[in-house]
This record gives C-alpha cells, sequence and structure tokens, in this order.
C-alpha cells in the first residue's frame, strides 16, 4: 500500500475546539482557477476624509461629533444588531418554533487616528493602547454580560465597509454559538485529559514546530492543525490565562509585538492589505465570573479568506455549507509559507 | 412594557436540525450599505462554447472527449476532492492531533446540453431527467457509501467556476459534519416527541402559511422559521420519505414544478440568474440502508447569499464566524416577499 503523504493524500482532521472534522484535500491546489477573481482592494486610503464618520472631529449619522482623539475611540454602533431593551418574544412556544429574548450592546472601536493605517504599520505603544482598551472594554461589558465578541473584519472582502483601522464589540445576554461549542469542547478536555486543551496544545506545536508561524516568550500563533480557512491562525498565550483582562503588562507589550509580526507576514504573502475576520475568545464573563473557568484559555482566531493570490479567495460554499469544510493546502504548508516571509512590512522595505 | 415586534426587536431562533440559535436584527435593514458590490454575473453565455469543458462533444483537461448528449451527463470530477484509495494516516494518534483516512469519489453532473439555460428556464421533462439521474447516481454510490452529497454551486458569487448548468456528486466513506449534525437532532426529536421533525414542521408551516413561499399537493418550500441567509429555502415532501431514490414518479413530477416555480421567483427577485448553493439531505446510505432510518425526512437546502440586491450580499463574517449567524430581516419578510413574485420568469416574459 501507498505511505501516507497529507500533501498528496486527501484526509480528515479533528478539531477539538468544535468538535467537527475538515476535510484537507491538498492535492487540488493543482486545478486551474478559472472562477471569480475578486477586485483589488483601493489602497488610496487619505490619512484623513472629512467624510469618513470614524475620523477625528467628523460628524456621525447620529449626529454627534467625534472627539479629536489621538489613539483608541470608542462610540456605540449607529446600527447595532443588539439593543439593550428588546422585549420577550413570549412562552409557551412549539419546540419547532422557539425563540428568545436578545439583549445586549454594540460598539465600534477605532485603533488609531489615521484612516491610512492598519495594525501592522502601527507601532508598538500605539498597539498597546488598543490592547488596553479590549481590556477595558472587557471589564466594563463583562460586568453584566455573559459574553463579548471582540472582532474586526477587515477588507471589503470580509464585508468591512469602512477602511478605517476598527474594530468591534458585541455583548450579549446570552452565549452566542461558538461560546456554548468551545466551553463544551475545553471543559470535556479538562475532564478527560486533566489539563486545560489549548494550554497542552500550546505547548506541544511549540515542540513540534512545523505549524509555528511566529512566537516570543509570552505567545504562540500556529497554522491550527485543524484549520479550516488557508491561512487560517491561532494566537495563543503560553502562560494559562483565562481572559484578556489577566494579561500582564509584559504579556501585552508581548501580543502587541506577536500581532505586529503576525500581520506583517500576513500583509507580506500577496503584497496586499491582508483581508480577514478576527476575533478573542475567553472564558465567558458576567455571571460566570464567579464559577470556575480553569478549563478556559484565552486565544484570538485569525480566518483570511484568500487562498491562490490577492485575488482568488477560498469559496467555503456547495460541500462545505451542506456537508464538511474542505481545505485545499495542508495547514503545515501555510504555515512553511507564513513563516518564510519576511517580518518587515513590503510598504515600509525601501525601494 | 413594549410589546414584541418580531421586525423591530432582535431576537434569538432555534434551528431543531442543527441545534443552533440564530439572531434576528430585522432593524438593521435600515443602515445605509457602503460596502462592497459585486460585479453583475454575465448575461451573455452562448449555448455552445467549443472551449467550455462541459459542453458536448469538447474535450476536458484529462483529454477525454464529452458525448454529444441530449439531457443529462455525468462524468468523474478531475479535480476530485475525495479519490478512492488514499492510505490511512496512521493509529495512536494524540488527542489532540487526530487524523483519519478519507476515501470517495467526485462527480460532476450537467444538466443539460445548453450552457444558456438554468434550471427554472429547462423545461420539467428536463427538469425530471435531472431528478431522476440525481436519484440514479443515489443508488450507484449509495450501494457501499454511506453519504452522497449532491450540490449545486450557483453563480460565481458561489465559487462556481463554469457557467454551464451543473451540479456535484460527492461521496465518502464518513458522515460529514452536517449529516452527524443533522442525523442526531431528527433522531432525538424523534425520540421526544413521537413523530419525525421535518414531517410535522412541514404540516405545521402548511398551516400557518406565513413562511411559506411555492407549495403543491406534494412538496412545500419555506423559508424556515430559523433560516440564517436571507431568502435561505427549505424545500421538503409533505409524505414521510426518507430518500431521493423513495420518491413516486408523481413526486418526482411535483418536484421538478415546485423547483421550477422556486427557483423562477429566486431569479424573479433581483431580476438576474440568482446565484446559491442547494443540496439534498436524506437518510444515509451504504451500511445504513439496512438500519432504521424512520427519523429522517429527506430535504433540499437552498443558501443563496443576497441581501439587498442584485449586488449586495449578506457577508457572514466576524460575528458570524467567531459567534453567532445573525440575519437582518425576518423571515416573514423574506418568505412575503418571496411569495408575491410573479412564477413566470422575467427571461420569458415578453417585453
Ligand atoms: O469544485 P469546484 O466547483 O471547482 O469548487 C467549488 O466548490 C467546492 C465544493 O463546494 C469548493 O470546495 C470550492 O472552494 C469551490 O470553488
Ligand atoms: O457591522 P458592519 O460592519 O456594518 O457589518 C459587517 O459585520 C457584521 C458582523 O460580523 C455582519 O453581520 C455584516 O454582515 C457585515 O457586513
Amino acid at each position: 500500500e501507498l505511505r501516507f503523504d497529507p500533501k498528496e493524500h486527501q484526509h480528515l482532521r479533528y478539531n477539538p475546539l468544535r468538535d467537527t472534522w475538515v476535510l484537507v484535500s491538498a492535492h487540488r491546489m493543482k486545478r486551474p482557477w478559472s472562477g471569480q477573481v475578486e477586485k483589488e482592494e483601493e489602497d488610496q486610503v487619505p490619512q484623513h476624509d472629512p467624510n469618513n464618520p470614524l475620523c477625528p472631529g467628523n460628524t456621525r449619522a447620529n449626529g454627534e461629533v467625534n472627539p479629536d482623539y489621538n489613539n483608541t475611540f470608542v462610540f456605540e454602533n449607529d446600527f447595532p444588531a443588539l439593543q439593550p431593551n428588546a422585549p420577550d418574544p413570549g412562552y409557551n412556544q412549539h419546540p419547532l418554533f422557539q425563540s428568545k429574548a436578545a439583549r445586549g450592546v454594540c460598539k465600534v472601536m477605532c485603533f488609531h487616528p489615521w484612516s491610512d493605517v492598519t495594525l501592522p504599520l502601527m507601532t508598538l505603544p500605539d498597539i498597546i493602547k488598543v490592547i488596553d482598551k479590549w481590556a477595558e472594554l472587557m471589564v466594563d461589558l463583562g460586568s453584566t454580560y455573559p459574553w463579548v465578541q471582540i472582532f474586526e473584519n477587515k477588507g471589503a472582502m470580509m464585508g468591512c465597509s469602512n477602511p478605517h483601522p476598527h474594530c468591534q464589540v458585541w455583548a450579549s445576554n446570552f452565549l452566542p454559538n461558538e461560546a456554548t461549542l468551545s466551553d463544551r469542547c475545553q471543559r470535556e478536555y479538562l475532564k478527560t485529559h486533566g489539563e486545560p486543551l489549548l494550554l497542552q496544545y500550546a505547548k506541544m506545536e511549540a515542540e513540534r514546530r512545523e505549524r509555528v508561524v511566529v512566537q516570543n516568550a509570552d505567545w504562540l500563533a500556529v497554522v491550527p492543525y485543524w484549520a479550516t480557512w488557508p491561512f487560517q491562525t491561532l494566537l495563543l498565550p503560553r502562560r494559562h490565562v483565562q481572559r484578556l483582562t489577566n494579561l500582564t503588562a509584559q504579556e501585552r507589550e508581548g501580543l502587541a509585538s506577536i500581532m505586529k509580526r503576525l500581520l506583517t507576514k500576513y500583509d507580506n504573502l500577496f503584497q496586499i492589505s491582508f483581508p480577514y475576520s478576527m476575533g478573542w475568545h475567553g472564558a465567558p464573563t458576567g455571571p460566570y465570573l464567579k464559577e470556575d473557568q480553569f478549563h478556559w484559555q484565552l486565544h484570538a482566531h485569525y480566518y483570511p479568506p484568500l487562498l491562490r493570490s490577492a485575488g482568488v479567495r477560498k469559496f467555503m460554499v456547495g460541500y462545505e455549507m451542506l456537508a464538511q469544510e474542505q481545505r485545499d493546502l495542508t495547514p503545515e504548508q501555510a504555515a512553511e509559507r507564513l513563516r518564510n516571509l519576511p517580518e518587515e512590512h513590503y510598504k515600509t522595505i525601501e525601494k
């Protein structure tokens, strides 16, 4: 029988954080692509656009004027998917027609006063200010809400409608599906194996090295063994840390540095401002602050859509939506490509 | 307190087929859209393109020549994600690094010899030939493979790289994630409530009517109560039918007719050839053919990406990927819009 080669032979890999499988069919990269090619994104963003509602000093849709901010700036989303006072849909529901109240708040957080920078182009002190503000929002909103989702949609391809560097923070009175699933998987892993899942995983990946993209004393970024998106990464602390709020000053510095290095590599891959959706997962908050959450380990997921070039994305469509996610290169191949890229941003290298 | 209005007040709805929740925030449709607008798709497809590998008589990438087919035509995918003989990745794996063998076949099925038609523009007898061929493939591949996924990616927006009307059939030696989940949910529902989930659901939707898009004696198409994509639909037989292969001749006729009506409405919504991914779910096959699968009810899912217009899609990104799917109009609003559209295709109406 043939010797198994993950680059040549399709196989399934288990995602222990979601209790699902991904189909890895790396030989598929050989097929020619004649499908949709995306518009390359507009690179000429002015530093200050008088019509952009996210810039300092400008007026937003609701008439409010932004302060002349110097680093981060947080405000309530003008079109929130979650509002604090939605009434209850009612009781006595049929099991096939169940609804329940959803309450929460949606905030927008600008990273920097300038529209023409992104995280990898910002200075370390400015990135640390972003991290500090994330932690501050987690304290504020997490004091009552069980889940506070910090996420960034970057690039038009990821539904981002404003080029100004920003993320969003949606806090809810419920644990969203992904949080519930991740909580269950981590809880069961601890019970069965006696160690938090992602703490053990980070240690093993640091030893094995083949999926590591960047690392430093406190952090590790890997293309996880079970990655579904082509260049997906998982950013993990080395210490057991349950929430963003628990990071020490040194860990925040290390985080700023590893984010800058990871995102620089992303941009360098296809020499564009790399699109992605990213977000933080940590132990739930609000009422859960009083409970044991030892099974949780803080982490960030980066989900970038591109596959072959700046214009050709991975389509997660028919088979993926109806049956199972499928990827076209191995996580080890993706990690190697990212690892070998320079750590200086292509925009700052003198030509 | 305010009276609950699903169009004004965000709420969660339960998806009993996947055991997840969707966030419905219909008030969000009011926000202006300044994000990405898709290229409108090329409408000028020739009936026969001598360079298109799916057309009758043409040569494919592997050198094979297509027959001069008259209705459907099935061949092996030249770049299959699943091949029959992949070796086993091996045993004694760590729980965080688990893989297993994936074996199967991938086929492509052309619906019609002409490139310039789509299902809603085909005649009923020609659509019945597609349904018969689906059933035939289910018999053939289902005799050994536990799961045979029939799916259609339509439109460049859904990763489809060839305008010729076609679908794909991927058979695997494993139950994919979505099949496993749906199997579990239907099994548990039957156990708890004594009736197959989707059989009961179809009856209740036929009575309630507000989410019905089209129906006939044997079939029902609804925007499900728990729809995540804006104009998602669920196509259901009224009788308890476990697999495509069990459909009677009359039910196949009825299916051809309801598909034509549903897809005509889809095209009429924004007056374009409506993009979507669709696929069939029925009781598993192969070794499962000998087991009791009473809990299963055959159904098709249609997942179309568009939200506001031919060019503006729903982005399932940051919050949706990291936390929970979110929709911007109620399923009832979507059903009403589709229901009120004409059943004659905009392309065949005399101008
Ligand atoms: O098989 P195709 O049409 O080349 O490819 C398309 O459908 C596949 C199955 O859903 C996806 O994996 C691909 O990303 C998509 O581009
Ligand atoms: O909130 P935004 O940036 O207007 O909207 C974007 O992110 C949201 C949260 O992931 C999504 O629901 C929207 O589909 C997307 O366009």
